[in-house]
C-alpha cells in the first residue's frame, strides 16, 4: 500500500464488542482447540457424512497433520494420513495464531507457533519443495500430478502463513522457509525449457506468491504469479497428458474425472473467462490471485478478467447471505440466476474466498460495491460457518434447511443440520479463523492521501503523519458512527466513508455535528479534512428492509428475505412452531427489533404479527392433493434471528427466503 | 379372477381414438423399431449423459441384447455386451410384442417372435438356468452375488413374456421356458437346506411368478413367491455375506455400496415395513408380487403390508402426475411430503410399476382410489415416458425443466430436456410399451357377479354368458361415457362403475336416459343389470380444476396445478414466451379449453386471461437483488398442454406448478 507520498496504516485495533467477542473467542478458545486437534491431543469426532473422505485416513480419527511434518522432518516414523492437502490445515491455523499474537500477544503460543515453524523447516527440502504426502509416500510423483497434487496450493498457504508469521513476530525463519518454496517453484515452472508448462489444480499460489511479493518486493515472485496465472488454461490437454505419464488411473479421485478443465478453471486462458464455473473455492482464490496481480501490474486484460468474474459472481451468482457455490456436486458454481436455497453449497471457504476477492477489487478502486461484499461476507455467509461458541463448523452453509430431508441421505445429504467439530476435509474451520483474527486489516484502505474507511466496526487506527482515527460504532445493530479524527499536524488528506448499499437512499453525515450535503461517488463519501481535530458522524438506516430476488431467479420468486443493517436474517424452528414454509408475510410487513443480550452471544431479534399462517386442518383428511379448495389462514407471529446465528440452539427447520 | 360362478371377461376391443393412435403407433412403428435396435440392425445414438453406463458396452453403440441371447446358444461367438440385465430389453420387447399380435395380428412378427422364441429356448440351460452374462462371461458366479446380479430380474421378466406370449399365441414352448426358469429358481432358494435362502437385489421375480401361477394354476410357484417375498429383508445381512464370498470388490457398480439394504427394499422383513423406500422401481415391483400374493392367499399380515406401503406412496410420496421417486441419487424415494418437482427423478419404469400395483389392488379392493392410480398414470405420469411419435423415450420425467439448468450438468443433469432414442439401461422404453400394448387388461375388473368398468377408453368388451358392454367416450377431452350393455340371456349381475377423483363431487348417472340416485360405496357405484339391453350413461364433470398440494409439500406452496378430466396439464415455452415463473395466476382463474387435433398428436388446450406476468424492466440495472421495491406485473395470457405431450416441440422450459 505504501508508495511515495502515500499516507499508510500503521495499526488497527478493533474495540468492537461484536467482533471482539469472536476475536476474544478465536485467540482463547478457537487457536487452543485447533492446536490439540492437529496435534492430536483431542480425537476428531468425524462425522462420516461430513465431508469426511475416510478412504484417505486408515480407518483413523486423529488429524495427524502434525505428525505427517514430523515424520517429513525424520523425527518421527511412519506413513502419511489424512488428505493430500493436510498440511495446510497446520498452516492456516499458523497464520491465524500469527494474527491473533498482534492483538493477544501470548508468550506460550509463541513458543508453539515458533516451534512449528522450526518443524516445517526441516521438513522442507534443499531444493524448497514441501509436501509431506509425496515426501513420505510417493517421493518419484511430485510435481507430475498437478491436477489433483494440491502440491502448489498447500505450498501456497505456508507462503501466506511464512508472509504474516513474519509480519507478526519478526520470525526470519518463517519467511525464509516461503521465500525458499517459491524458489523452488521458480526453479521448477515457467516457460522456459525444462520447466513445467503448467498450473496447479487448485489455485492459491497465486494469492500467495502477491503476498511474498509485496511483502519482500522481489519482483521474481511477481513474475511468477503472472505465470501461474496466465498460463492456466492455456494447454487444456496439460492435465490429461500429465495424468497419463503418472498413470492413467492412479488418480487421488476417481471421481474428478467426469468434471473436465472447467472444474479447475482450466479450460480457458484467462482473458477468455467471462463466467465463474467450476469448483468455487478454486476459482474464487483463483479470482483473488488475479486481482491482486492486475491491481499491481496495471494489465488492462487481467483488470478487465477480475472485473468480469467479480460482476458474474456478484450480479448473478451469489446469494442475499454472500455465499458462492451453488452445487454440491464438484462443490461449485452452476449457472447465472440459478440460485437453489435447499441444495446450494455455499461452502465456508468460497465466502472467506469472496472476502479475499472483493478487497484486492476495493484497494483498486474505491467503489462501495466491493465494500459491501465484504460486509456481507464477515456478517453473513462466511460468519455462519463457526458457532457461536467457536469450536463447531459448517463447510456448507443452506439458506434453507429441513432436518428430514438432510437426514433421508439423498439430495440435501450434504446439507448438515448442526455444525460439526471437524472435518476430514478440513479447510473451513481454519479459513474462518483466519479471516476473523486478520478482521482489523478490512477496515481501511489508502489510496494517495485519501484513507477510505469501508467498515463500520469499532477500532482505533493509526496513521501515518500520526493520524488517529476513533471509530465509534455498535454496527451491526446500532446504525450512529461516530469517527473522531486526530490530525495533530493538520495534514491535508482527504476522508472517504463508503455508504452501504442498504442505506444509500436514507443516510446523514455530519461534520463536527454540522450536516453537510454528501458529495458520493461510486458510492463512495468524500469529506476533505484538515483540522487538527475533527468529527465526522454517519447515520445509517436501520430500518428493516424486504428484499427481493431479480425475476430471473426462479426459486425466491413469491419469496422475500428481510435484512436490517448489514445483517441478513432467517426464520428457525426454535422460535416459530410451525412448518417454516407455511408462514406467509402480509404486503409491507412491518418488524420491532429487540436486542437480546443473552441470547446466541447477543443479538438482535425482528418480530413481525404481520404474517399468517395456513391452517393445518384444511389437509386433516390425509389428501396429498386438494381440488379447488382455498388455502386459509391463521393470524400468527414471525420472529427473525440473523442468519450467521442460526443452528446454535435446538435442531431445527431454517429459511432466509419467507413467503409473502 | 374365474372362479366358480364367477363371471369371466373373455374379450376387450379398445376403440377409443386416443388410445388407438398409440396403440397402433406401438404395433407399427415401436415395435419393428425396438426389434432392429435389439438386434443391431440400427445404431443406437445413446446420449453419454442419459443414463448410457458405458463401462458396461466396451465402447460399442449397439444393443448386442439378441446376439448375447445367440452367444449363449452357441450360435455365436463372442463376449457379452451391455448391462447384466441386457436380457429382459429382448423380453419385455416380446411381451409387448406378444400383446400388439392380440389386437394387430401380423403373421409377419409372429414368425420373429416365434424365432426369438427358440432362441431364448437354446440360450437356456438345461437346469433352465438364463442369464447370458453369467452363462457366457462368469459361469462360476451365478446365483452368487444377487445383490447386483439382475439374474432373478431377468428370468423374471422372461417368465412375463412367456405367459403372454403363450396368452396370445398359443406357444407351448414359450411357457415351457418360463416354467423351466421358475423350476431353476425352485430348485435353487428355499428354506431346505442346500438351497440359498435369500433373494434378488431387484424384485421383478415375485410379480413374474405370481402371473405363471396364475397361468398353470401350480402351487409350487405359488410358494417360491411366498419365499421370496417373506425372505427379503429377514436377513439384513445376506448380501454381504454373499459379496464377501464373492469378492468384496467384485462389485457390478462398486458405487451401490454406499446406499445400504434400504435400497433393495431388503432392510426389513415385509411385514414390519411401513414406508417406501430405496430405489423407486425395485420398491414398487416388489408391491406388486406382494399385492398380488396377498390378495391370492388372503394373507392378513401381507395383505396389511400392501395397503401400507400404498397409503405411503400415494398419500406422501407420489406427485400429482402419478411419478414417483423423487431424486436420482439411487433413483429412490426420498421421504414423506418431500416432492422436489425440479430435481425429481419419476422413472417411467416406477410408473409403469405403480400401474401394475393399482391393477393387483384394484383386482382386491373396488375402491375407487386404486383405479385412480391407474388413470393418473396411463394418462400423465407414465405415458410422458413415451414421444408423440413413438419412438423417443425418457427415464426421468420431471415437473419442472430448464434448459440451462439441465444443460450445466450439475444436479439437473438427469433431467433431460428431450426423450432420447434408446439408453444404455433400456429398461423404460420397453416398459411403456409394453404397457400401452396390454392396456385392454386394465379396463374392467370381476368379482363373483359384479362387473367392475374403472377405465372410461372406449371399447368393447365381451364377457360370458353372452354379455357384451360397448363403452363409448370421448375422455380424456369429453365428459359423457355410454355403455351399451347387451345381455341377451338376461343374466342378474351387478355393473360397477368408478367415479374418478376429480369428478366426485359432480357426475350424473342415467340409466336408459333416465336420471338415477347412484349408489356409491368407496367411490364406486353400483348398478343392477336385468335387462337383455341396457344404456348407462356416466357424465363426469369436465371443468378444468384448480390442485393445491398439502400443506407439509413445501415445494408446491403458493403454486397450483390445473387438471381437466384425468389430464394435468403443464406449460410449455413453446406456447408462453416469459420464464414460466413469473407468470402468476389470479384467484379462481377461468380457463378456456380447445380441442387441437393436429397439434401433439390432437390434444385439448387450456388458455386463461386470469394471468399476470413481473414486469422485466423492474430489475433492468442488473441487481441481482432488490430493497423494498414490490412486484410489478402486466396483464398476460397463459396455455397449458397435457403433461403427457411435453418436450414434443421446440426444446423450452417446462412446468407443472404455477405461482398464485
Ligand atoms: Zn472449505
Ligand atoms: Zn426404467
Amino acid at each position: 500500500m505504501a508508495n511515495g507520498q502515500n499516507l499508510l496504516c500503521e495499526k488497527v485495533k478493533i474495540t468492537s464488542n461484536f467482533w471482539n467477542r469472536y476475536r476474544k473467542l478465536v485467540a482463547k478458545t478457537v487457536i487452543p482447540y485447533q492446536y490439540n486437534t492437529l496435534n492430536d491431543n483431542i480425537d476428531v469426532k468425524l462425522n462420516k457424512d461430513a465431508f469426511a473422505d475416510m478412504r484417505f485416513y486408515d480407518g483413523k480419527i486423529k488429524s495427524h497433520a502434525i505428525e505427517n511434518l514430523k515424520i517429513a522432518a525424520g523425527i518421527t516414523q511412519g506413513k502419511h494420513s489424512g488428505m493430500n492437502f493436510q498440511d495446510t490445515d497446520v498452516y492456516k491455523w499458523l497464520e491465524a495464531a500469527a494474527y491473533t499474537l498482534k492483538y493477544y500477544p501470548n508468550q506460550d503460543l509463541q513458543k508453539k507457533t515458533d516451534d512449528i515453524v522450526e518443524l516445517i523447516g526441516q521438513a522442507q527440502e534443499e531444493d524448497g519443495y514441501l509436501s509431506t504426502i509425496f515426501q513420505i509416500n510417493m517421493p518419484k510423483r511430485k510435481f507430475k500430478r498437478l491436477q489433483q497434487s494440491h502440491e502448489l496450493y498447500s505450498m501456497g498457504h505456508y507462503i501466506e502463513a511464512g508472509v504474516a508469521y513474519y509480519e507478526a513476530t519478526n520470525n526470519g525463519k518463517a519467511l525464509e522457509i516461503a521465500k525458499k518454496m517459491a524458489d523452488c517453484l521458480d526453479e521448477n515452472f515457467g516457460p522456459e525449457s525444462g520447466k513445467i508448462h503448467g498450473a496447479g489444480g487448485h489455485p492459491e499460489i497465486e494469492l500467495a506468491l502477491m503476498r511474498l511479493y509485496e511483502t519482500t518486493n522481489e519482483k521474481k515472485y511477481l513474475e511468477l504469479t503472472k505465470y501461474f496465472v496466465c498460463e492456466r488454461g492455456k494447454d487444456p490437454e496439460f492435465y490429461d497428458k500429465q495424468n497419463i505419464e503418472d498413470g492413467i488411473d492412479n488418480d487421488f479421485w476417481p471421481e474428478l474425472k467426469e468434471y473436465g478443465e472447467g472444474y479447475y478453471f482450466a479450460d480457458k486462458p484467462v482473458t477468455e473467462q467471462d463466467t465463474a464455473h467450476g469448483h468455487a473455492v478454486r476459482c474464487v482464490y483463483f479470482c483473488v490471485g488475479l486481482a491482486h496481480l492486475a491491481r499491481v501490474t496495471r494489465d488492462k486484460e487481467l483488470l478487465d478478467a477480475s472485473k468480469r468474474l467479480w460482476k458474474d459472481i456478484v450480479k448473478k451468482q451469489m446469494y442475499i447471505t454472500g455465499n458462492v457455490g451453488q452445487t454440491q456436486r464438484g462443490e461449485a458454481f452452476t449457472t447465472d440466476y440459478d440460485l437453489p436455497n435447499d441444495t446450494v453449497y455455499g461452502e465456508t471457504c468460497a465466502s472467506v474466498a469472496m472476502t479475499f476477492f472483493a478487497k484486492q477489487m476495493i484497494a483498486d478502486n474505491f467503489n462501495s460495491e466491493y465494500a459491501d461484499v465484504i460486509e456481507k461476507e464477515i456478517f453473513n455467509g462466511a460468519l455462519s460457518g463457526m458457532s457461536i461458541d467457536g469450536t463447531n463448523y459448517f463447510y456448507v452453509n443452506p439458506l434453507f434447511m429441513n432436518p428430514i430431508e438432510s437426514k433421508d441421505g439423498h439430495d440435501k445429504k450434504h446439507i448438515l443440520t448442526r455444525r460439526q467439530p471437524w472435518f476430514g476435509t478440513a479447510c473451513c474451520p481454519a479459513n474462518i479463523t483466519r479471516l476473523i483474527a486478520s478482521l482489523d486489516q478490512y477496515l481501511y484502505e489508502i489510496k494517495g492521501d485519501t484513507i477510505l474507511a469501508h467498515q463500520y466496526i469499532a477500532n482505533i487506527a493509526k496513521f501515518s503523519d500520526d493520524i488517529i482515527i476513533e471509530q465509534e460504532s455498535n454496527l451491526p445493530w446500532e446504525g450512529e458512527v461516530v469517527f473522531n479524527i486526530e490530525n495533530p499536524n493538520k495534514k491535508d488528506f482527504k476522508f472517504a466513508l463508503r455508504i452501504p448499499n442498504w442505506s444509500k437512499n436514507n443516510f446523514k453525515i455530519y461534520v463536527d455535528n454540522k450536516a453537510i450535503k454528501p458529495n458520493v461517488t461510486e458510492g463512495v463519501c468524500y469529506l476533505d479534512i484538515k483540522d487538527s481535530s475533527v468529527k465526522v458522524t454517519l447515520v445509517l438506516d436501520m430500518d428493516t428492509h424486504i428484499i427481493r430476488a431479480n425475476e430471473k431467479v426462479r426459486q425466491d420468486i413469491d419469496q422475500v428475505a428481510v435484512q436490517r443493517g448489514p445483517i441478513v436474517y432467517c426464520a428457525e424452528s426454535a422460535d416459530n412452531k410451525d412448518d417454516l414454509w407455511d408462514y406467509k408475510l402480509e404486503e409491507e410487513p412491518q418488524f420491532s427489533f429487540r436486542y437480546e443480550k443473552d441470547l446466541l452471544g447477543g443479538v438482535g431479534k425482528l418480530i413481525t404479527n404481520d404474517v399468517k399462517v395456513l391452517k393445518k386442518e384444511e389437509f386433516d383428511d390425509g389428501e396429498l392433493y386438494s381440488f379447488d379448495k382455498k388455502n386459509k389462514y391463521h393470524s400468527s407471529q414471525l420472529t427473525l434471528i440473523p442468519y450467521y446465528a442460526w443452528a446454535n440452539r435446538e435442531e431445527g427447520q431454517m429459511s432466509v427466503w419467507l413467503h409473502e
